[in-house]
């Protein structure tokens, strides 16, 4: 839908969502390993989530540790089915726009508005069932995080 | 490890792979929803998969189905855990020194040895278990597939 015409309105992979089980560990990891560091480290109490964000060419890599077990989204995720990829961001220009056309061609949306991400940026979830349970984030940004 | 002195080894995530059951009926959400299409299908009877490739900015979003039910490592991991996304792939420069570089700090490897991928890549799988669950694959690349 969003291809229909002159533009592509998928931009990028905005970035990637892995759950951790011990954020400071998985940093060590990926200093140790790959050589890469967290450009920003953020908590959301009020949803429980404790981010890092790695930065991979465009692409951010999005860590997130639950602030308690078992708390919030994250939390619950990994008592059910571990460490691992969570979700997937792809990088819009509108998300009103986006969220519009959604619902005209029945994509169910986990948000029903847009809510606020971090940096600025405007996000909504789509449900995995439309989307081969890839957990799906839309995400509109006023400006870039990766500095590409 | 990668990043010790002056240039970052790891270039950007080169895809990231999503385990589908019908691939046909994955690339009309992808177009209908998404307005992204595939840029090309591969066959790999060797190993039982169908790869469809669809750039999104620098990435490929990487859709595999097994060419049999159950067959092949997507074939076990469909059986095992549906539909979802599988791995993620970062693109290196030279793979052999990258694996060098894993082994000299005791990361185990999925390959002993780098093998074909498509387009005339090289690639090497780590074991998720030292990478939070996350099955990561190093990719070596004579040329972009997205243009990017």
């Amino acid at each position: 839908m969003f291809g229909n015409g002159a533009k592509q309105v998928i931009k990028k992979i905005d970035h990637i969502g892995i759950a951790v089980k011990d954020l400071k560990n998985t940093l060590n990891m990926y200093k140790r390993v790959y050589g890469l560091e967290a450009i920003k480290i953020e908590t959301h109490e009020d949803i429980k989530i404790k981010i890092a964000f790695i930065p991979i060419g465009e692409v951010l890599i999005e860590l997130l540790e639950a602030t308690e077990p078992g708390a919030g989204r994250i939390g619950h995720f990994l008592e059910e089915k571990g460490e691992g990829l969570h979700h997937i961001a792809l990088r819009v220009e509108s998300i009103n726009r986006a969220m519009e056309k959604l619902k005209q061609i029945n994509i169910p949306l986990r948000d029903k508005e847009p809510r606020d991400g971090g940096d600025g940026s405007k996000i909504a979830f789509i449900e995995p069932e439309s989307t081969q349970n890839v957990l799906t984030e839309l995400v509109e940004r006023k400006r870039e995080v990766t500095g590409n």
